[in-house]
């Protein structure tokens, strides 16, 4: 089958690596010429966002998919018209790609998500501080959000469409990956935390599985299935949530697709995110998702001060340590904040766990040199 | 670093697909120009028994592997005196090419392997029956190995340089994967059992951990010692034993390279024959291959009677069963006999997982069609 993506970086490279164990063509699209896919599968240099770019990259394609959501829909639904399968829905890219159709789908569909108000301006910012204002378009890895706290925060506000939304007393950040497959069949990963670093705002941690009452699992489970009746589409969706001190947990967003909070699953699960969303794009029997134990992931961030050819301090001491996995994306350049790989690890406790990622975190480094 | 491996196979796909993981260029080079390895690395077309073609191939490269042992050696010996790393070394490839020659080592190295004489045509021939005859050269999944009983059978000795090596009364065949890195660094993976299926004289299930005694474990461990000083080369090798009735092991032969009997550590140990010899072309330490449990391997061959464009029937019923995993190796033309790929099964007692590779087997046929 022939199966093209959208986005050529680490999510759609880690998928094609998962699905080699299967027959079939693969096809990339991506602006930069030496995006991590570009190796591995039919490339084609070129911006996902364009409308004629897109039409012509899935034409003749058996099924079409996406590793970013910054794409171009109307040329999705266009595809979809001449008969390429499109997965998930240029609906539901579309409502997720905007911040405010995103908060509006919650509330129509009561999926508890945190009170908001939506403007078109600053000028209608009417809405009780403190609270995160979320640009309605381009956000991204933490881009396009910023909290305003205090009066004089309020001179900061982008003068952009935008939601206003509450800011949530947060115990934990939580995540749940959800796949629905044509047929409706649907298979859910066990609930992860992610353990955020406050200066890059870039997750930093997983863990898994979620440190949660019994309570708080229910909330999530009625969240899924009502997200899975309202998304009305098949895909791997990752839902992040907050679970605020009151042990209420409320969706923050989600994303259409693979997900950084889902790496563990590479070798923490009996299958990953990359071979579940594989049989969603195919509409295979769904992969059966139970943990092994406990894992973890650590993300692997370009330090700050650090620009150019990429060198990893201390691999070679991670490489040394028992159920621990390297994963680098195979990007030459680093700079700060940059996401060039990940480390996920296994253990038989959670403290065990804990302790790993801390000492492997000591361990590792991302900066430039030669 | 830019790896280069004779061979396009599936044995270089799936290594290939796993050090998708780490940061690296691949090259490999195989005379079928439509081979699994083809759209995953820098691919040549061209014979890796010339010498010319293997040079020209290898130059350049900072490391030079193996992934079929039946590949020039001379120009091996000509790309290590250029300074590229040939891993195993020339010499090791040399004496397995030759059944002679690795006769010849296990006897100087006191390993233990059946009773042989070598013969340079059939006149020399004189060995007590009933006997097997493997040819000095060629032989290959089965072929160039026949087993001659009877004096009517002496009739069909093959007329060319030979092993005849007496029979073992054979109680289970075995194999134990080792890898050694340039530090001298060693790893062995657990023993498994092979069955084979008579008919095709291919491997049919693995079984992994193997049902051994502890005397039986023992000699398997003095056998390693003996093979990983006596090879005296980095590498990973496949160490494919006898167990005869009387609870004692032979050495029947050893692979340079991954193999069959391994493909199970994909997902039943903690890591792969893959990742340990990638790590062994790197000299990296050595990684860790627990056993998760019991776990088994099937091999998907092309059903006699079909041959063209493949068709794989009954998957879909493979795929809905937990801790199944089908690897396909990208072929896209079915003969009798081919192997076309293979599946996992992870277990959690030896009976569980026999029902579950017997019930697989069942259910899956690779035949052609459209």
């Amino acid at each position: 089958m022939k199966i093209g993506i959208l986005g050529g970086g680490q999510l759609g490279r880690m998928l094609i690596q998962e699905a080699l164990k299967y027959d079939d063509e693969w096809f990339t699209l991506d602006p930069a010429k030496d995006a991590p896919c570009h190796a591995i599968s039919n490339f084609t240099e070129g911006n996902f966002d364009d409308f004629d770019t897109v039409l012509n990259f899935g034409k003749g394609k058996d099924v079409v998919s996406i590793e970013i959501e910054h794409v171009n829909v109307d040329a999705l639904y266009e595809l979809r018209e001449c008969g390429v399968k499109v997965i998930p829905s240029p609906e539901i890219i579309q409502i997720i790609q905007q911040k405010i159709l995103q908060k509006e789908f919650y509330l129509k569909h009561d999926i508890p998500s945190p009170e908001f108000q939506i403007i078109q301006n600053t000028s209608e910012a009417n809405f009780p501080l403190p609270f995160v204002q979320k640009m309605n378009a381009g956000g991204y890895d933490g881009k396009g959000v910023q909290v305003i706290r205090t009066e004089e925060d309020l001179k900061k506000l982008w003068n952009v469409p935008s939601v206003l939304e509450s800011l949530v007393d947060i115990e934990k950040e939580l995540s749940v990956i959800v796949a629905i497959n044509e047929n409706g069949e649907t298979k859910t990963f066990p609930v992860t935390e992610m353990v955020a670093d406050p200066k890059l705002n870039l997750l930093d941690f997983n863990i898994c599985p979620a440190h949660i009452s019994e309570h708080v699992e229910q909330q999530i489970q009625q969240i899924v299935k009502k997200f899975i009746k309202a998304a009305n589409s098949p895909g791997l969706f990752a839902i992040e949530l907050f679970l605020d001190k009151k042990d209420e947990v409320w969706v923050n967003e989600t994303a259409p697709r693979l997900h950084n909070s889902g790496h563990q699953t590479q070798e923490g699960n009996t299958n990953s995110q990359f071979e579940q969303l594989y049989r969603v794009l195919k509409n295979l029997p769904l992969a059966d998702t139970d943990a092994f134990g406990f894992s973890g992931m650590l993300n692997l961030v370009g330090e700050e001060n650090f620009s150019g050819k990429v060198k990893y301090e201390g691999l070679d001491e991670v490489l040394k340590l028992p159920k621990t996995y390297v994963h680098l994306y195979g990007k030459t350049a680093t700079k700060p904040g940059r996401k060039m790989g990940h480390i996920n690890i296994l253990a038989n406790s959670r403290k065990e766990l804990l302790e790993k990622l801390i000492h492997v975190k000591s361990l590792v480094k991302v900066v430039s040199g030669h």
